[in-house]
Order: structure tokens, then C-alpha cells, then sequence
């Protein structure tokens, strides 16, 4: 996988999910992994970047509007996930849900 | 400095930055600090969330609008570290800027 996401042009939808983790892995390893598998598969998914250190983690997921972003939030597994995660992986997090306006990269400024 | 931006209630504008770096550093960790540091005081400056390994790093930057985000892309010593990054610091980059609607933590979901 690239690390920084190839995307449509703007307008999509941005969810920055911004957490600080507990000790110890608990099975987050595995579950993260297993939740960036199924996202790749939901309807409107564009992309995701991910990335941390031992204070701070983002992932960033990319999707075509609001509503799939929506609906990834609700998938049974993501749900049960994010059940997990405010029980034993998260110490703190913050989601912001955002839509993106303007993107550029080296070429364009 | 709390890893996680304490922010007022959307909306604000997000600067996603996700960058992946050329080899050594390169005076790039002095300028990264003066950066968050001069950022910090511009007008509109609502917070910041920086993180990343070897792969990637994303830093998102707050606003309290577009025009403040865009004005901090201007400011000269900022001008100047980009045009470093590129030459230099930065092997891949991609910037969106994004109106965050909605933001949740632990207490609202």
C-alpha cells in the first residue's frame, strides 16, 4: 500500500480519527489490521493513511460523501470495534468527520 | 502539549498534511518545531495533531476558517519551508484542506 492515498479530485469526505493508545497490543494489532481490510470493501471507500508513534496515532479514511463514511461506522465488525476500543485500546480519541474542499501535492501549489 | 487538539465545536477548517521524507534529517526537526511554534501564533489558530514512523507522517492543523489556513500558507518563514520541504525534506506530500462538520469522542458517539 502507498502510504499517502491516491484520490479523486475534491470533494470526498475526510475522517480523522486521532487516538492515543493504552499499554500492550490487547489484540489491536489484528483488529486494526482486519478493520482497514474491511473498509477497502465498503461502498464509497476511497482510501485511507495511517500512521503513529508511541503518543499519538492518526488514521485518516477517505470516502465519496458523508453517508459512506456514515455507514462504515455502523458495520457490525467496525462497531463492534469501536466498542473494543473505548473499553481497552483507547486511553483517548477524537474523530473528526470533515469535507475536503482543495488538495494539491508537489506539482500542483 | 496534549496529543489530542482541544478544539472548539465545528465548524473549522482541517489541513491534513501526510508526508513521507527523504533519508537523514536534514535540519528538517528544527524547522518542524519552529513551525508548530510560529504556527501557534497566528490569528485563527485553533490546534494541531502531529504524528508518523518511517513511512508516514501526518501532521493536521486547525483553523478557525479557511482564510486563516490559507493565510498561514503565506506567511514568509512557512513559504520558506515549503519551498525547503520540497527541494529537500520531502520525497511525497499531499495536502487537503477540509471543513470538519462534526467531531465525537469517548463521551458522545
Amino acid at each position: 500500500m502507498k502510504p499517502i492515498a491516491a484520490l479523486p479530485e475534491p470533494p470526498y469526505t475526510a475522517v480523522i480519527f486521532s487516538n492515543v493508545r493504552t499499554e500492550g497490543d490487547n489484540g489491536y494489532g489484528v483488529m486494526a489490521m482486519k478493520m482497514l481490510e474491511l473498509a477497502a470493501q465498503q461502498p464509497g471507500y476511497l482510501g485511507v493513511e495511517s500512521t503513529g508513534d508511541s503518543n499519538l496515532s492518526i488514521t485518516v479514511s477517505y470516502w465519496a460523501d458523508e453517508d459512506a463514511a456514515q455507514a462504515w461506522k455502523s458495520v457490525h465488525e467496525h462497531a463492534v470495534a469501536q466498542q473494543r476500543g473505548r473499553e481497552t485500546w483507547y486511553a483517548d480519541y477524537q474523530v473528526r468527520v470533515a469535507t475536503v474542499t482543495r488538495s494539491y501535492g508537489p506539482e500542483g501549489q
